[in-house]
């Protein structure tokens, strides 16, 4: 293990291999595990990623699974779902150190099953309506950065 | 004007229009005005800016000037310049609203001469040591959001 994770980001099916870039580079920067639920719009291999610029591949703790339900199995912490459609915001939650993160996909977002079943579970990043939403690699370092900065209070 | 402004993001040179299009996308979302100080590494033709994918741009607030000498003159603000050689964390730093972040460009962040001269307002954003830093379009939107979230408190 590279390090042990203070917390977990999952992406569900993410399709942008920049975005799952920039992604890693945050998760080794915060000390976080990165989950990738397949199908993925890139491929894994070492060329596939050097060529997607995914530096720092190698010092990131990561894992990918072929369904959600295997992130459910693996992981016995605290969710929090990432949604837009979320009437809570990022900065009413109370986050605790090990949680896990989940964003969807930058084209569809969290499929609405999965924000259904965890409704009572979902945060927002408070945006003006000029924006449909932000770049996915900023929705994960915006709510990564404020877990770690949660749990350097706490 | 498509907004009143409630912070100001300069991006001193920067190189990769993709990162000032995922910025000018945070700075919607956020309500603050993006400053970009030449020389910049893309043209900001409305046809090099719509094939970089800078969406949004028609709804941001945004200037570019020559020299930064430019900014310190039309802006009588706080100012935060952003460097991994900072001792002083973000989040100890109380920031105000309509305070000024600037960051450098991707390759080499900002001069010496600029830091050494505001040596007092220099801010870094915790990172592990694996990695030398952040994407720049990440580092803008946990500051900024970090700026939105202490101006919401207040």
């Amino acid at each position: 293990m590279k390090y042990k994770p203070n917390l977990n980001i999952v992406l569900h099916q993410p399709e942008i291999p920049q975005n799952t870039g920039a992604i890693g580079r945050t998760c080794v920067a915060l000390g976080a595990k990165l989950w990738l639920v397949r199908p993925l719009g890139f491929q894994l291999t070492e060329k596939a990623l050097r060529r997607a610029g995914l530096d720092y591949w190698q010092h990131l703790e990561w894992e990918v699974v072929d369904h959600w339900d295997e992130i459910v199995s693996k992981l016995q912490t605290e969710f929090w779902f990432f949604t837009k459609k979320s009437s809570r915001s990022l900065y009413d939650a109370n986050m605790k150190k090990g949680a896990t993160l989940v964003f969807g996909s930058e084209s569809s977002g969290l499929p609405d099953s999965m924000l259904c079943e965890h409704h009572g579970s979902t945060l927002q990043i408070p945006i003006r309506p000029e924006v449909r939403s932000l770049n996915l690699s900023c929705s994960v370092a915006i709510a990564g950065y404020e877990l770690h900065r949660q749990i350097s209070l706490s």
